[in-house]
């Protein structure tokens, strides 16, 4: 938790929050803060900023805070992730997240396990979660929209052309002859197959959209390792300190 | 398991293995393999190619093998790596040996937790289970050679200088006023911190080696995700399908 992110309801007046539970605890166990410390926190959705610790006790935290700085800027790419096995899609949806990605719609894929789609981890507020410990790790506060799609084939022929328009759209697939691009920061669209890859037919659906399918050499990686690699890739903000 | 890993003790005779355990299972369940099927399979430290399906029971696996091909080629990168928490270092162990790196030093950092030195993954053997997982899940042959160096002023003064030498070397330090270079293939050495990061002491020692401090810009990530998004930053063989 590199910054505390701060709720409307946490708010007792224009400048005071409470802060209870998962949040006090950390601040009194991993930051061992001390009355008149100054804490990093951000409003969820708005600015960052600090915060200074008026009261701490068992019970609840009291900080005065000073909110003055925009979060990081979000990357301007849409993931489509084929949905991973739940215990993955946490950390992946965490990684995501502090990445800086805004937009991601978890579809579904020939290769994709039918369990799947009925883990409870698939709850608003259980997939919120992971977003929110994401936006704490790399301090941002605008949340991602995620969306669940369970239907390939309209998903991609109803929704995704509205989508993908005015974005470079990639799809990654290890047989491709493309290299994967280095980034320009442009509006891009990225889909990412299960474990074992989109089927050809998922691949000609996506291409029939505009995707381009591109490779990132022999070597095949896990989905948790291929995310922040492409992601890296296809952006260059993460190069601008 | 995308290439099973053939050990010399597996051959019965030049181009002959047995394989039994956790190989035999996953070809059994997983590739639910039958009598001539072709399978992808390298030699540990040598060739890639194919084995065709001799003979499967409960006992064994018999393959007919035929190794052709070289495997992908190796990261020209060097990481120096604060060694994480044993459950963290588990996955990154993965993803760096599926990523190609084949030199890691775990280092010790002011801000590594003690007892992490003392936990059993360090074992030789364990450690060589993680990279094994990712050789097979990258279709690499060529295991990482891994070092542990508990005392950071001894490695950094008296090893490293002779490590980095012909390399671009580069500290991940979140402050710094370079953003992390896109890769040109170059031999190079990176340093990754614990989370937190080096201390200053640290970045100045490695300095004086004649590391440069690079960014990844505004947003701290964890250590699982920093090191794809920098390796894949860093080089660009992956780029080459």
């Amino acid at each position: 938790m590199n910054l505390i992110l701060l709720h409307s309801d946490d708010f007792i007046a224009d400048s005071r929050v409470w802060l209870r539970g998962r949040r006090l605890e950390h601040v009194v166990s991993t930051h061992r803060a001390a009355i008149g410390d100054q804490l990093r926190v951000g409003k969820l959705g708005g600015l960052i900023g600090t915060g200074k610790v008026l009261a701490l006790d068992r019970e609840k935290l009291e900080l005065e805070i000073h909110l003055d700085r925009q979060p990081p800027p979000p990357l301007p790419i849409t993931l489509l992730l084929a949905l991973p096995r739940p215990k993955m899609l946490k950390r992946v949806l965490q990684a995501v997240a502090s990445l800086g990605v805004k937009q991601i719609y978890l579809i579904n894929s020939y290769r994709v396990e039918k369990s799947f789609w009925g883990s409870p981890l698939l709850q608003t507020e259980k997939l919120q979660e992971q977003l929110l410990l994401g936006l704490e790790q790399a301090r941002d506060t605008i949340l991602p929209q995620i969306y669940l799609r369970q239907r390939f084939k309209p998903f991609v022929e109803d929704e995704l052309p509205q989508l993908t328009a005015g974005t470079a759209a990639y799809v990654a697939h290890p047989p491709a002859a493309s290299a994967c691009p280095f980034g320009s920061n442009r509006p891009t669209t990225l889909a990412i197959g299960p474990e074992g890859g989109f089927i050809p037919y998922e691949v000609e659906k996506l291409q029939d959209c505009d995707f381009t399918p591109v490779s990132l050499g022999e070597r095949i990686l896990r989905v948790e390792t291929a995310v922040p690699v492409l992601l890296s890739r296809l952006s260059d903000n993460c190069g601008k300190p």
